[in-house]
């Protein structure tokens, strides 16, 4: 989306210019090298987009959008230690260019960072912002562990990876247009309604990652089709399958996580997944909520012109193919 | 020190009260678990004196206290993990009893916590104990990066090795003092002489540290006596016989290191140390810190008989056995 990119380049340009002292070098540099890897930058333009709908320009929201964007940041190097991720955006995470405990220590800076970030807002917010802040922040935290119980179970259910998700990537988003909201003095439905639908958006996101992971067009993925297949990883596609198999799909779903040809182990998957309609019913439920967040966004009390930039961001973030 | 076992019951009541979520159980059983393990609960009791000695009542510091505390606690389950450490106050540390992701997560939980913790205070308090307590937060993992960048190299100095006490351990003594002055109004004067205080006498607490941990009567020491010894770990005992070792003493020292009989390893090293009056060199150096400690705990404006039992509390550090 072109309307985007001078927001994001605004964040991408802001995160160039932090001032990290050069030592300790082990705890600093490997900061400097995280922020340069890019990204999306979508929850730090949420919070510049929510507080501009109100009138207000982005320097009176830029501290706190950053502050979210370092507090992703932060929870990508400690999940990238949990997960033992080698590579992150194509580089190496970290823990692998430097070591766990670096990662561990860096990651608390930055966590800091954030903090430090936030309290350089307007001091009439500051305390609304650190309580949306605290509460994100633990949940956050709380989905990453429902995320790691779940790798070693086998009855989770549809409803539980919904709220594991909500937790891990959803409120983030929440909480980055309720920023926004605080920031320019909205009333208090207009803030639950940017709240909420920031985090159902973030779930038919999450849930759209899901489905990509095995129906992305290869040409234009940019990574492996069914690495998430690959890797026997509970996702909304596996779990719907699960729920929706006879007991000879079960039986073949099972045998696939032996599969050694992991080409096959992708296309067979996909095949049982087909005729059991396994990406519409993922579809359904990525539509019911992002209709939900449409309804809220709908409910926010101002001009249809200044919420349509949101409107356009939820469409885009839907349809997206990579 | 009988007086202050009533701010400590304070604190540990309070932390018992903690009101820990039950799910997820692997994020919020190791907390309520780690802080049970118990404490001097130094820090904290720090903060309601401070703010006592200008006549606050406990309340009005209570929950700064509690934060300083929550934050200790959070730097050691994170430090456990580094150090591979499997005992904590004599009981399995988390990364042990659960797993050092575990360990990760709940610690950057608490972390959380002690924000929402400060958060309690007096809004009019809110900025400047955030400002305080952000920065201590980056000095004490700057502290612990040194102290892992030490344990591989051979030409740390004693310069060094001061500066990184004073992040790690002492910085925090100093903010735990300047919340109690920031809540109590205090001037800008005392509040820079509490923070040099709570400073300097933690500097002077963990050389006293490195001293016992050789030179302790194991019949009151409660743990083994030679511990850094055994494990070679770069103290100021340590440094500081290098420093005043000739080439013989140098040659014996460096032999030491593979000595296997560990009775031995401590009982030769000892013996090193004492023909280098390495004891009495850093007890230079405690009692210098501890001098500057004094004078700027003189230099605060408020009666004597209230600034007495912090003067009985650092004696107290000085002259403990254990």
């Amino acid at each position: 989306m072109q309307e985007l990119a001078e927001y994001s380049s605004l964040i991408e340009r802001k995160l160039s210019e932090f001032n990290f002292p050069n030592t300790p070098e082990n705890l600093y540099d490997p900061l400097k090298y995280f922020l340069k890897l890019g990204g999306k930058r979508l929850r730090p333009v949420l919070t510049l987009l929510a507080s501009e709908m109100y009138g207000q320009p982005l320097e009176k929201s830029i501290h706190a959008a950053l502050a979210v964007e370092v507090f992703h940041n932060f929870t990508l190097i400690h999940d990238d230690i949990m997960d033992q991720a080698p590579l992150r955006r194509n580089q190496e995470t970290i823990q692998v260019k430097w070591n766990p405990n670096i990662a561990i220590l860096s990651g608390d800076v930055l966590f800091v960072k954030a903090y430090q970030l936030l309290i350089l807002q307007e001091e009439q917010h500051l305390k609304e912002l650190l309580e949306v802040f605290n509460r994100t922040a633990i949940e956050v935290c709380e989905g990453q562990q429902m995320d790691m119980d779940f790798e070693v179970r086998n009855n989770v259910t549809v409803e539980e990876y919904i709220e594991m998700i909500r937790l891990k990537t959803s409120v983030l988003l929440g909480c980055a247009l309720e920023f926004g909201a605080i920031i320019a003095d909205a009333s208090v439905q207009d803030r639950m309604n940017l709240y909420q639908f920031g985090q159902n958006i973030g779930i038919a996101f999450q849930i759209q990652d899901d489905i990509l992971d095995l129906y992305a067009d290869p040409d234009k993925f940019g990574k492996q089709v069914g690495g998430d297949v690959i890797a026997d990883k509970k996702t909304l596609l596996n779990l719907k399958a699960l729920e929706l198999s006879d007991e000879v799909s079960l039986g073949l779903l099972v045998n696939l996580k032996n599969e050694t040809d992991l080409n096959k182990k992708v296309e067979r998957t996909r095949i049982i997944y087909d005729q059991l309609n396994v990406k519409a019913a993922c579809e359904v439920i990525m539509e019911h909520y992002y209709n939900i967040a449409l309804m809220h966004l709908n409910k926010i009390n101002t001009t249809e012109s200044s919420k349509s930039i949101l409107k356009q961001l939820a469409r885009y973030l839907m349809t997206r193919t990579v």
